[in-house]
């Protein structure tokens, strides 16, 4: 089944993790260019994150493709698109997962608003989906509702589902423009599935989901929702989201989600009425398989990545220490208020900017 | 060059990093069990981190063999410690690294202390690093010296160099020996590279290290000295170290090192006078590339994951806002101090037991 | 000049602050029964009190009536009332002050709505001030519009100017008439000074402010503005603030503002327009003098208090040890984020109910 | 009874608590010189501050002269001296309380160490006690052990009973001389009482007066103990104790010591063997309370003031809302962490110096 065909019939679809920031941790990208060239360097490790998502739940693998275009990576950039094409595609045939092609806001919107020239780019990097005839297309990260919109237009060009997901929180897009109204124009704009990926934390983008659940609402307008947050914490987040604060992208260690944070992300999410539910920077593999453990009696099995986890800490239950093996319930890790270890650190931090 | 040369001729080596807790996130490993059946269920993903390591630039792969014993894995024991091997072997040849066998200290010690007992189940597992020609052998995670000075005892019986460290605070082992005479112990059983590892953030572990340092130089004896510490920070810890926190195992993000964090180890370490420095739990490959970008002015290189990674920060001097540009310096991250987005949990936790 | 002539004469009029909590503090009042017994049982207390006000800075003496009716004090309610008159205006008459007679909500409001038996409670009391001829009225700490309208009623009875506050926060009252509706309610009932007291920290009163401020305007009524904040911080309030956070009343010590955040909040309630400025539950006499001083570039003069402060902490600056010296000024006091040395304890508490 | 004859007897002596910082914040005592000159300017302050003292269930009032020598205050010493003096007895007059005539160090011996002029100063100030016949005499705020033994001497001449308490944490005085060996030196000067006060918290100075302790006993001397701490939490003191710490003197408030924490104090000093409990700066009249209300079961009466003062919350009982009823009791408020409520400071500092 495509995705809509799931979406359409109510299932859930869990969603992917982190690409560039677990990979930089790993070593194979590097902060600041941002720039996937891993796919082509280091295939085995491109393919080993994807087959990691895939054992933890995702039932999209999406193609390390994110900035994969010229004015980013020179003339490199189509073999990128291709190899991240079939690194996708070659571990998601083992499973029943769909393989969504990538594209993402352009580094020239805020220079000109050249709409042929930026349709070209996005142009260019969808004949290279189409040529390896991907499951569908998602656009995702654009902090500009005005060029969310030209992706939109320019993917429905080939036929395939599109999803659209912008960076933007609760007060709207870099112009202002609400979270409801940015919904309203990409869903106008002919977006299949629509919602926020990356900047903001948990908390926030559900909050933004709501206003864009509501926009479409007024408007009366259908689409599917969709959601990607940050595996961190931002509560003190500025306009523009974890770009903004002093802990980017460098030490932004003490915001990482625990497993149990995600949990309740993805039952909010749920709650809300989302059905597409991943992740974005930050969310690494057991992230994933978080989403996919909470929503597994609505979805009837859990992930090939649950064998090595027990639910709700229920592994801990042989543990040889008694204090230990008092961890293994889920009051337990529901109540949790993790320290910090570091009492020189705030709480929060003032946004730069 | 082996590994006693290598530190004889004053050569700095760094080790590798977490196995069980990284390969616990990726959904590969079990918390509860924390067994490395991995090495022969999903090698790619275990060959993938040996590789991610080294790439980092550590000079030392050690067997993921803790805990491959009988008591813990029933019959597939051994099967475990040669396929642990030859995945090690395989990914060092592709570089320069020594391939150490590890064991670790037994379930059965806290029951009864029946020395021959547990001398046979380390025998057995060196057994296999005995045939396998491993470069040396690292007997590890000790919280009681007897055993320990045991493990060294078998060990010594190939010939192969042996390091041992123990996973134990400034207040010494369960039975209260003190650090300084644990290293008198291990030094005497003829244990040539001693230190600890695990159980114990970064400053803790260094001051560990301080007093065996000290306990060697009061009893007149030489030895190496290495520090293979927690990539949490553990300031609240107790006897037990990290095991008795609260947050243990599945609530630890907020206590995660930094990569400045560890770069100020990695720094202090060597003005210890410790030359074998690595990493444990929570210890992954961005850590073990800190350590080694640390010391690169003493040891003259870079390791290879560093094409990735500007120093201190550099690689932002490119970004188009002008606010993070102004994070491309050291002085940038090594004052900050990273707020955990979490405003109703505490800076410290109180241990339990 | 009475209180009208000075507001409308563009004038700043500084308040008072905390009664309840200050003497609870010094051994006179009961928390949990929060009477002022205090005025004929320890009256040199309550007289200090006063005087240590007026020295700071305040330009109105409260009578130290809160609570003073005959529901919460029996027989004794009439001698309070007349003691805290005689108490107030015999500091006063040392000085420029004026004396307000204060009275707040009933405790019968929330069992029944019986306006004739409330306006008596209020009409006891305001026999007593129209006796003692105080200078004008306050009704503070209503939680209900309605029974603040009913207060204000009543005290434009005599023809003394008539003075109301709320103890609102910006989701406004308990039957969630908004800031802006409760003032109108108010202006149009006759208020001539409008606002909050207690219950809410600093920015949050000054949110209240704002938005009662704009419905006013937005309505085309004129009043003066009026804000006496809690002397403590609870960005984390619920609806009922700080009597719903887990603290409430004895384990508030580490939310008590500094004299530097006063400053500011008496810097940003003058530039909201907010001219009767001073303070509820946790205002020490320094945290009026705070305010004084901030506003004496305004108000031309210094308070008598200030014999015994140097501004911006310049009295520092003949410290025997240089770093201390070097915090004589405004830089370092308005930029320090005072630690809680309590590293167990969290930010934020999530208030009950 | 005089001071030894109860401490001799077993009794508990509950000393006063903190004037500078108090009167600071009340307006009569200037930052920075931190002079008494109050006794005479506004002594219906100083009264009222003895009074509630009294009140709360000390058993001493000390008299306002710390500072109060001639190359502090000019000519005003002796006057300054005498009407502490003549204050401290009229209050003390209408109960069983003793009156202490206090001294403290000199602002010379960090300048040069002439033994003769600084006695002389001490000498001056012990002339005034002598003509006012006070009760007995305290040494108090001493960092450097020679000259508080200077001051034991002197004060041993007039044949009154002498106190001594230092101003030091656990690693001792200025110049490392240990706690335990400070306490000989002052046993061996002749001091009837030894303990500390000032600079450090309560957890802290219970620490130092356990080595104070343990030093006596080694060197088989006999002292009755006495500890005065201040009213603020310093987990992150460096050797000056709080005067490092960034928050002095103006930003301390968040450190402020609940009346919860001073129970527990009372409770461990009591454990310890100290039995001359009282506090310095930041000790509020409700917190010397709390001491005499921890230690009535041993003591078998309240302070006065407790009849506005229901114990553990117990005056919540009657609360119009149900989950603040839920607080009267001990659990609660023993349990209890409170909040800081800014989330952009830091748990703890780094000090100064």
């Amino acid at each position: 089944m495509g995705i809509l065909e799931r979406l359409d019939s109510g299932e859930i679809v869990v969603g992917d993790g982190s690409f560039l920031f677990t990979l930089e941790k790993r070593g194979f990208v590097k902060a600041g260019l941002w720039t996937p060239e891993a796919v082509v360097e280091h295939p085995s490790a491109v393919r080993q994150l994807h087959t990691e998502f895939l054992r933890a739940g995702a039932d999209v693998l999406q193609t390390f493709t994110f900035s994969a275009t010229e004015d980013n990576m020179d003339s490199k950039w189509e073999a990128v698109n291709a190899a991240a094409c079939d690194l996708a595609q070659e571990v998601a045939g083992g499973g029943d997962a769909l393989v969504a092609g990538g594209i993402c806001q352009t580094s020239l919107y805020k220079y000109h608003k050249d709409e042929t020239r930026i349709k070209n780019i996005f142009r260019l990097q969808l004949e290279v989906f189409a040529r390896k005839n991907v499951d569908f297309l998602i656009a995702e990260y654009f902090e500009h509702v005005e060029e969310a919109v030209w992706a939109v237009e320019v993917l429905r060009e080939v036929g395939a589902p599109v999803a659209v997901t912008m960076c933007i929180g609760p007060e709207g897009d870099m112009h202002d423009v609400t979270p409801g109204e940015c919904a309203v124009k990409l869903a106008r704009a002919g977006a299949d599935i629509i919602g926020v990926n990356c900047r903001f934390g948990p908390w926030t983008s559900l909050q933004t989901m709501k206003l864009m659940k509501e926009g479409l609402r007024d408007a009366s307008l259908q689409a599917h929702l969709m959601v990607q947050c940050l595996g961190f914490h931002t509560p003190d987040y500025g306009k523009g989201g974890f770009v903004d604060l002093p802990e980017y992208p460098f030490g932004l260690e003490p915001r990482v989600a625990t497993r149990w944070d995600i949990q309740k992300y993805a039952r909010e999410a749920y709650n809300l009425g989302v059905r597409y539910i991943g992740g974005c920077c930050g969310f690494e593999p057991y992230h994933i398989r978080a989403i996919a453990e909470e929503l597994a009696p609505e979805r009837g099995f859990l992930p090939p990545a649950s064998e090595k986890h027990g639910s709700w800490g229920s592994g801990l239950d042989m543990h040889t220490k008694p204090w230990i093996r008092a961890r293994a319930r889920r009051e337990y890790w529901e109540n949790l208020l993790p320290a910090s270890g570091r009492p020189f650190c705030p709480s929060l931090s003032k946004p730069d900017a």
